[in-house]
């Protein structure tokens, strides 16, 4: 090797002005820790899940809610300076009752050649800044976005119908850090590149000398497709990994799910504007409820990356389709439990019916399939039969969803009407062990929640394969703990699944569970009996979908999930 | 941070035999060169370019065109054990004149599934042998190839037209080094995720203690399509990121470059068979001329990765249809100079007449389009007209390729009528200022050998707006340097673009270059004088293609072109 040192890509700062030189140095330490984390994968986190005012401050609940409430019935007038919008647009009703009556700008199909007109014109700047300055621009976003934990928590309860300590943690520090992961990503793959190298071949005569620029460009306007029931969680990796990357971003949410992201949109443009940049590199593109804006919105040229979380049906058209955009997908899937034996009967049992009810089931990540032998499993309280095993499930659900009061907290409230329709309807698609229940909220009469409804079906039936998104399981009777794992690769590399569970106290069946996970393309819990549930993936550490499987094409978030989204272009030039 | 430290991707072969284990020692320190070089892009090679017999031993030339000689007018039996062929194939011939009579193993359309399950079933130990350990055996691969380069070289000359030291040079070493570099990218990539971690959360109580493992799983069968002037360097990165992320391989060549190819599978399979691992994972899969297997093959389920050079109507289909696989296609595109002004006039003639002449612009890289002012050009010989410049440089092309014996160790040979038509009809496009000239080849008689043609056309036209590929070159004339720069990004955003070069001896014209370079998402040379051409890329320093412009979906090579090769599976237990 010579020792020509190459120059790194995340010094070219040569031109930031001093304040965000300030800022660039402030964030450096945070930034470093995060690199550090995905490196290593173990536990990192800048972002305190609890709500506690020891952590956030006395005052900081009190002040979100009524940071919230200040939102309602009004104009969202912090958006106001977004480019001319044709009109305001909202119609937002929380799923525990209130309307939420607030309106946003709106642009029609017709007036997207402006919006990313405006878009467009901002990224030249935003790209030069050079990557360490974008990294510890997306920081401070997301620190005020930390900031604003508890308004961004209420907003996120009324618009999904999570639970408020749920909506505090998943849309708040949980979503935060999973946004600073794909901004330490971003990082790191810009940084593999250095902005310019002296390349010098050994020859006959004098070298060939050369010297080499590398310039970091980016891939196209990205668009993120907010869902209803994760607006942040599931956005903010997509967003943060496009602005890091030297993107501009057009945000457009579910039309049910609007404020978190119209708060999110307004501190990007808040933190942009302040460091002197043009604010239109992240715009808010809201909609009218069916009006369907995503699709005309998709296939612009100026769109180079699309993000979206929902259903299959358009994520499957989004990748065929928006042939000028790299496209990530979060679809749909059938999580999967096998159940084999257990020594913690107990444990198993508490753990499931939680993963159950959590937010209804209405998490991409929530069991739905659980594979029991029919012989029945081993237990440390001896060999129960299918009816027992299915029978100490139900108990559980019952037992943590019993009392109404306690049971809102998890259970949260069903986000539409079709929830509802499919935990009510479940016990038609096979024979019903537990029953949904209804429950009354006690502080909103009008919110519509259910118990997860169990079914016991057998595993020649067909309704458990497709995904029945809401408070529904089923109990499917296989012939051995050997079919249940071959069931479970067959059912998941056709649908796809987010997750995947096993339980036994053999470690044969438990690395037989492991191969079949590779197969089957799927990411494995094994014998969860505590504090931590299949559904949760916790940022620097777990990776959110494998892009293994028909359910995602990519993960949260990794190396290829971020490298897509900038281009390298060189130049060279005798030295 | 904790203190717990990750296993490393890199170390899981603890169950490596003895001699594979030996073989991991031994390449060591090369893949830590090139490790270090993909990351500083300061030059590196692995093997030597020159022929010369100090470098490859004496008997080496002599050797090299015996073994090939060897190969004709019979079966290739080496690939005899492949899965049962339902018969043998072969069709080539050679541009410089004699029948190949070659023949290959044969799959039609109803023996895939045969062909894939073999390769299939070979994966599971490629896979588990880990990431290090297939990095080794892809270098002893590539080691192997290289000392089989004299008669890999008659090979590349005889289904390619390229003339000798090319073949040697393009087909052999540097398509080695690319190997070499697409193999240090995929060790890097697999590295970054740990083996094994420990994850540990504080909370109020006892910490919540997990192990974690992340296994790299193969993303499916790698399918490569070949292209018949380049065999070996188009198709060695996307072979070897395959193979080195995990996957089996299909190779299926051109029709009429399949010996090459053949030769690199044959090694591969001796290779793999030797340290016990199946040589079914990597088939040849050779077809008749206009077969067409292409098509149904890349449609197979059980093909997750696609490589492919070629014509962008098949490029796009595939990039359109063959929704099961990642795709990473090289298509066409109009390679741009921008002529503004030079310090070195006689340096530029020769320079770009070189790059015209070279393989008869039957290179990937060969620039077409030259935008040259109207009003003329600014040299270090005095202001020349349009005309005077377009004089000059047909003077370079006609000094380089005036004297036929010395002319076809530059041009090669035509690889097809199509090439021998474009170059005859090119003065039907605009004015003639230098037409292509009939070359005989002073041994090989047959051949057709072209020089390149030289048309003037105006910017207004539309001749120069599609690819016209074989030894044709467009001098554009443009109102200014502006225009050019202007139509250079117009026409390289919507047509793409291997390459692109200025000149200038003007910093601010080669800086207004560099961002129309970026804009266009194309690589740039400046003004090249001496003895690097816009053709040429190196390895482990320059990016071939950006992924940037329609003319390629990726870059030879990068993190990128890599990590969507394979995915990550995790489980995680309590500890």
């Amino acid at each position: 090797m010579t020792t020509t040192s190459p120059t790194a890509q995340s010094a070219q700062n040569s031109s930031v002005p001093p304040r965000l030189s300030e800022l660039v140095d402030r964030h450096r330490e945070v930034i470093d820790q995060a690199v550090a984390a995905i490196g290593s994968r173990e536990f990192y986190s800048r972002y305190p899940e609890s709500p506690s005012p020891r952590v956030y401050g006395e005052d900081a609940a009190r002040a979100g809610e009524a940071a919230y409430s200040a939102h309602l019935g009004k104009r969202y007038e912090a958006l106001a300076d977004q480019p001319a919008p044709a009109g305001w647009v909202g119609s937002e009703v929380s799923p525990y009752g209130p309307e939420l009556g607030i309106t946003y700008p709106h642009y029609g199909e017709g007036d997207l050649d402006e919006l990313l007109a405006a878009v467009r014109a901002a990224v030249p700047a935003w790209r030069d800044a050079g990557a360490q300055a974008r990294a510890a621009m997306c920081v401070e976003i997301i620190d005020r976005i930390n900031a604003r934990s508890f308004e961004m928590a209420h907003s996120v309860m009324h618009t999904t119908g999570q639970a408020f300590v749920m909506a505090f943690q998943a849309a708040g520090p949980h979503a935060q850090d999973r946004a600073l992961e794909a901004v330490a990503y971003a990082l790191v793959e810009q940084r593999r590149v250095p902005e310019q190298v002296v390349w010098s071949k050994p020859g006959k005569g004098e070298p060939l000398t050369m010297t080499k620029r590398f310039h970091i460009v980016p891939r196209g306007i990205g668009l993120v497709i907010g869902c209803n029931t994760f607006p942040t969680w599931n956005s903010y990796p997509g967003l943060f990994a496009s602005l890091a990357t030297g993107n501009g971003v057009v945000v457009k949410p579910h039309p049910r799910a609007v404020l978190p992201l119209a708060i999110t949109v307004e501190i990007a443009r808040e933190v942009l504007r302040e460091n002197g940049f043009d604010p239109n590199l992240v715009v808010l593109a809201a909609e009218e409820d069916g009006e369907g804006l995503a699709k005309p919105l998709a296939l612009r040229p100026e769109i180079g990356i699309i993000d979206y979380t929902g259903g299959p049906t358009f994520g499957t058209w989004l990748e065929r389709n928006a042939h000028q955009a790299v496209v990530y997908t979060e679809k749909a899937g059938l999580n999967t439990v096998v159940v084999d034996s257990t020594d913690n009967l107990k444990g198993l049992t508490s753990n499931l019916a939680f993963s159950f009810s959590l937010y209804s089931g209405q998490m991409c990540t929530a069991p739905q399939n659980v594979y029991v032998p029919r012989g029945g499993v081993d237990t440390d309280q001896g060999h129960l039969s299918f009816d027992e095993f299915a029978e100490a499930l139900a108990t559980a659900v019952q037992k943590l969803t019993g009392d109404d009061a306690k049971a809102v907290g998890i259970l949260g409230a069903a986000v539409n009407r079709d929830i509802v329709s499919r935990a009510d309807g479940a016990g038609s698609l096979g024979r019903a062990v537990l029953p949904s229940r209804s429950v009354t909220h006690p502080d909103f009469p009008d919110a519509t929640v259910r118990t997860p409804a169990l079914v016991a079906v057998d595993a020649s039936d067909e309704a458990y394969l497709s995904e029945c998104f809401g408070p529904v399981a089923f109990l499917i009777a296989t012939d051995s703990t050997a079919e249940s794992l071959k069931r479970f690769v067959e059912t998941v590399r056709e649908h796809g699944a987010m997750t995947a569970s096993v339980y036994s106290s053999d470690e044969s069946v438990l690395d037989a569970a492991e191969q079949a996970a590779m197969d089957a393309g799927v990411a494995l819990s094994m014998n969860l009996t505590g504090g931590v549930f299949v559904n949760q993936s916790a940022a620097f550490s777990d990776f959110h979908g494998t892009g293994a499987n028909p359910a995602a094409n990519a993960t949260l978030t990794d190396g290829h999930y971020v490298s897509g989204r900038f281009r390298v272009v060189q130049s060279r030039r005798h030295a």
